[in-house]
């Protein structure tokens, strides 16, 4: 037998095993699985009142909320596609995003009125303006209440679609550090397989509590409102990133898992109350987005006794890769190495064929010393870039989908993500990895953030530079920083110039925009690389 | 991307993974995965030179064996369907399997010689007979020695032939306790799904060490050579069940994970010396086939201080339909009624959608007292029977997979098995399980085992008979049995005759066999239920 897999399958089952089990917690708002299957039955019904249908694509902008969550499986039910938009972008993105989907239904939260309305009256194609109210906010004429419409729609299960499982279920538009977002597809397919690897490999089970500290949009929670709900674990609603309210939601909620970039990871180790709180549940962080830097492992596990994962993947890839976990063998390894393997990317998901390539599509050597860029087949991957299928073929290539990061491996094949293809320094013919000169420049005791990138050189073709924030109280001067850095790593390695600076640029994500940096270094020439 | 769900897959990554961890244990024999991965290989590529290829069936009769898991990949790997039988069965059941097969080769252990010689003349399509020695059997004439072929064959990787997911990957007769034994039909997605349930509801890691004291030839050892290979843990091969063996090898390869059907249980529990094992890994037992009774579970988790985790479900559902696990609210209940939900089939696994229905498919009371009959949706269950499209309508109708087995449901969808279709007993009118009057009986001290049928009764159309084992050295009558029994459930439900016999009769993997026991009380008649 042969049954399509989407996205339903999971909130049906949770609805059949847990119907009373508290489901969702945002604030005040308590609901059990069967009350989210009931509102999740009303907005598809209420959606399909209004005219959408299969393939139809809904706009959602808007912070974490329950009703982010209802989206996920309402807007699906009917066979539309759910468009989480990131809301940190400014106007003209989001102008750009619906009216590339040709959006036909948006979604907003009341507290993004005023960026709302100054952009409705350039979406031509959105038929249906609704919104739902945030803390009590008064609904704006023009806008439908979501609440109001799902009050009045029926509690019964929609009429079901006739769905495929390589039918959309959501369109992700990448950050773009670059260009201009790109469309991601997201089939059933690619998200069911995403959710299970989640599963299997973070070990969920119906004893979970997630804090959703990670934005919703961001490649759809990393598919936990799937794999938590599938195994019927608890979801608690997150709105804004904020050290204490983390704390306090963890212990008051038996929090066990979250997901976060390491930007969120270090708001939660320099929380100054955290001693405060006991969080009996001895969470575990699942942390992707860039590595982190080592001694955040360390502190995370000896200060607060908590557990790090890191994943790595891509929007593209639902998002989840590769999963970085200790093999049995390495169960006893001191602590420095245990630490070291936990800060890679790891080993690839089930289902999920990984390699390390060069421009030739060649395996480079499992040395843990040559890079190349990783490359990936696999069910959890994009199905191509919406209307743009000119930037899919660049992507996919003789069936690998090529990530743009660069690794090295070793010989069991667990991976090291050691730049973006684009952010690698290539310094008298040496390549680089400027994460590698961060990671030393992170063990200076003045140094609170910093970025490494190659800057043109007459003698070297690109030569590092360390762009630095230091810590509150702290001073250090350039010949310092550079003596810390040539007395730990190869010299060709070490930055030739820094320059001190007051905060980096980072994406919504908290993804360092390097080639914002590095535009100033190479403004008026040719090409970004020598 | 659409990547096809194939077995093949599993073993990909623990080779990439884990290429030099220890895979398989066979006594003297230990295998890592990159020699497993080898022996693969060489198989798939000396069937492939004899010109087995994509569809032909392979049959294999061997008891557990390092080999028997080299075949689940060696086989699939170059599209060919394995057929794994029961050597418990008889000569001709062989000889039928074989020939309505049409299998074009055929290998099994030298153990198994005297049967296999006496009915390889009646095999008129097996090109290929194959044999393995075990424990230095010297191989015979017209035989081809199966490490031989191997020994001779490239450790490549074997030309992939363009598999579909949904190409057959095993073909498993059923034991078939009433009629000949049906081919069940399982695709590559078929036993990827049950994989993955697998891993998820029973929570697999690379910590993992299995012992298989499951025949592997029993629904594929319910697809462990799979779910454990996919994460990269480690394989015990158990040939014979010997409560001794099993703690040793328990405690000499820190075992962590036993599936079995519950007389292994009942070695397990009744093994004299089992307080001299020391098992610090305390593994979990899986335990399907019949509902165990009750007193085993608490003797296991109270004596051994071993994990219980019953599952539920048939060779044609790949195998596994529901999972037995505490919700997070029932875990601080009483000892008693932990045990009492332990011992339900419990809860449907991710991707199987499960209802219990009456004569007309609808939907029974969720008042965990209406009988009804198990039925069942997903991409676990069989594609069809071979050759037998009358028998596939029979059970999948409307696209729901009917197991035959009759079971009750609760509030929260968690079914209790309380017979098979055919072994209810209507008394009266009213529905009688059978398995609930032979949990009762087996309160009595003197019982060892016992089995309760629907005989005929002039006055009540059917009456429930027990037929009783008593231990050893203890006695009982026939009046104190009813009289111990109508102390403790509905009169209606009673015995009203018992019989004590010195065994019952079972099918090869414990299935005790009713209808044998029926047979002398119904002969002549002209149905088997009043």
């Amino acid at each position: 037998m042969e049954v399509p897999m989407l996205v339903s399958d999971f909130l049906r089952r949770a609805v059949q095993l847990y119907p009373d089990r508290e489901a969702i917690i945002d604030g005040d708002v308590r609901l059990t699985y069967g009350r989210f299957q009931e509102r999740v039955n009303r907005l598809a019904n209420a959606l399909a009142a209004l005219g959408v249908g299969k393939g139809d694509r809904v706009v959602l902008l808007a912070p974490n909320d329950y009703r982010f969550l209802e989206c996920f499986y309402g807007v699906t039910a009917i066979g539309a596609v759910l468009v989480p938009l990131n809301y940190r972008l400014v106007p003209s993105d989001f102008t750009y995003i619906i009216n590339h989907a040709e959006a036909v239904a948006f979604i907003t939260d009341s507290e993004l009125f005023p960026i709302a309305e100054q952009i409705r009256g350039e979406l031509a194609g959105v038929k249906h303006f609704i919104a739902w109210s945030y803390a009590g906010d008064v609904m704006r004429p023009g806008w439908q209440d979501y609440d109001a419409l799902l009050a009045a729609a029926s509690t019964d299960a929609p009429e079901t679609p006739g769905l495929d499982e390589n039918d959309l279920a959501t369109l992700n538009y990448t950050s773009g550090t670059t260009a201009r977002p790109k469309g991601v597809m997201m089939t059933h397919r690619n998200l069911y397989a995403n959710a299970l690897n989640f599963i299997m490999h973070l070990g969920i089970t119906d004893q979970d509590t997630i804090l959703h500290t990670l934005p919703m949009f961001h490649a759809n929670g990393w598919g936990s409102p799937f794999a938590i709900t599938a195994m019927g674990g608890r979801h608690v609603v997150l709105r804004k990133i904020d050290g204490g309210d983390i704390f306090r939601l963890m212990a008051r909620h038996s929090v066990t898992i979250a997901c976060m970039a390491p930007a969120v990871l270090s708001t939660i180790l320099n929380h100054p109350d955290k001693e405060q709180h006991r969080i009996a549940t001895s969470p575990r962080l699942i942390v992707a987005g860039a590595p982190p830097p080592a001694a955040y492992i360390k502190q995370l596990q000896d200060e607060l006794g908590w557990g790090f994962i890191q994943v790595y993947g891509l929007t593209e890839t639902s998002p989840f890769l590769t999963v970085s976990r200790l093999k049995p063998h390495q169960e006893g390894y001191e602590e420095s190495e245990r630490i070291r393997i936990q800060d890679r990317a790891g080993m690839e998901m089930i289902g999920v064929d990984l390699r390390v390539v060069d421009d030739e599509d060649h395996p480079v050597p499992m040395d843990d010393q040559s890079i190349g860029e990783v490359v990936a087949r696999g069910n959890v991957i994009l199905k191509g870039y919406w209307r743009q299928p000119e930037e899919t073929d660049k992507v996919i290539i003789n069936g690998w989908f090529h990530t743009g990061d660069l690794a090295t491996w070793d010989s069991e094949r667990t991976i090291n993500i050691v730049d973006r293809k684009k952010d690698v320094i290539i310094s008298g013919g040496e390549n680089i990895s400027s994460i590698e000169v961060e990671d030393v420049l992170y063990q200076h005791p003045a140094v609170l953030e910093c970025a490494v990138i190659g800057v043109p050189s007459e003698r070297w073709g690109e030569t590092p530079k360390a762009l630095v924030v230091l810590r509150a109280g702290q001073t250090a001067t350039e010949a310092e920083i550079i003596a810390h850095c040539r007395a730990r790593m190869a010299h060709f390695k070490a930055p030739t110039s820094v320059e001190f600076i007051d905060s980096l640029p980072r994406t919504a994500t908290g993804k360092l925009q390097k080639f914002v940096l590095r535009d100033t270094y190479w403004a008026g020439l040719a090409k970004r690389v020598n």
